[in-house]
């Protein structure tokens, strides 16, 4: 759903230990940083307890920004099914924030986030940092994870453009 | 927390397409059941709102019934990564419920529940609908993950009395 103020996206980067978020704005072609950051609950609480705050620190920014779409990685592989399992519960908690308001989570495949953003499959994370910066018009100050979750939500907004075209084109 | 009206527990076995939940309460060694029942989300639907419909509906279930104490089994193993990734997700957004509502949530090995219920670790999954059956004094008329949520969360009773007398007889 785009809008006259813009399509605003939520990108979202899970893992077991740390959370990175990033909200973008499309508008005219424009694009704006408008959050960013990581959630990280306390080690020290229980399961259950970090889960529920990773849902509800995302709540908050949805709730903040009122997100029209959201994006996150694929997975594609884990070492192991343990660390799956974990990132899983990571995924799961946010995912369900996101989907509990209603908004529909679009997933890329890594390579593709990498190929839409530097132009290789294959590029390392700082070429990836260093093209968030560029389109978003700010020298990146971030964590990784916020990188990431940033260069998700931009290739969302890169794939959305793409499909109008075509759509336009026909 | 026990209270005068006895101790509620919460008991959650989800899985990738259906998540069981059972909730009982102890009064004075008395077991009672509350509620129990499966959460199957559409499967029509994106994988943020599955998730987001299998957390509101546990939170209905929590803000029904108030449980003092939550109890889910502990996953030893899982096919592989991509099995081990969808439980996760699964489990995280069940945890995410209970974490968000301040609840913790008691993890017990499938092992530790059988042995618990019907006195051997490699017990059948009908003897254990049978034993949770006799302990809440009714005829087991419910679906496997009902039966399997309900045996976790009386085996967390069960701990949670041994624990008591153990205190008790320091």
């Amino acid at each position: 759903m785009d809008t006259e103020n813009g399509l605003v996206v939520l990108g979202l980067d899970p893992g077991s230990r740390c959370t990175g978020f990033g909200v973008v704005r499309e508008r005219s072609g424009q694009l704006t940083l408008l959050e960013t950051g990581t959630i990280r609950p306390k080690s020290s609480e229980g399961l259950s307890l970090r889960l529920g705050a990773l849902l509800t620190q995302i709540a908050v920014v949805i709730d903040r920004w009122s997100p029209h779409e959201a994006a996150i990685e694929d997975v594609f592989v884990a070492r192991n099914t343990a660390s799956a399992l974990k990132l899983g519960q990571a995924r799961g908690a946010a995912l369900a924030a996101c989907g509990s308001r209603g908004l529909d989570v679009s997933e890329y495949a890594p390579t593709v986030v990498k190929k839409t953003l530097v132009g290789a499959g294959r590029a390392e994370k700082s070429q990836v940092a260093f093209m968030v910066g560029q389109m978003l018009g700010c020298k990146p100050q971030w964590a990784e994870d916020s990188s990431d979750a940033l260069a998700v939500a931009l290739c969302h907004c890169n794939q959305r453009r793409l499909s109008r075209l075509t759509a336009a084109g026909r």
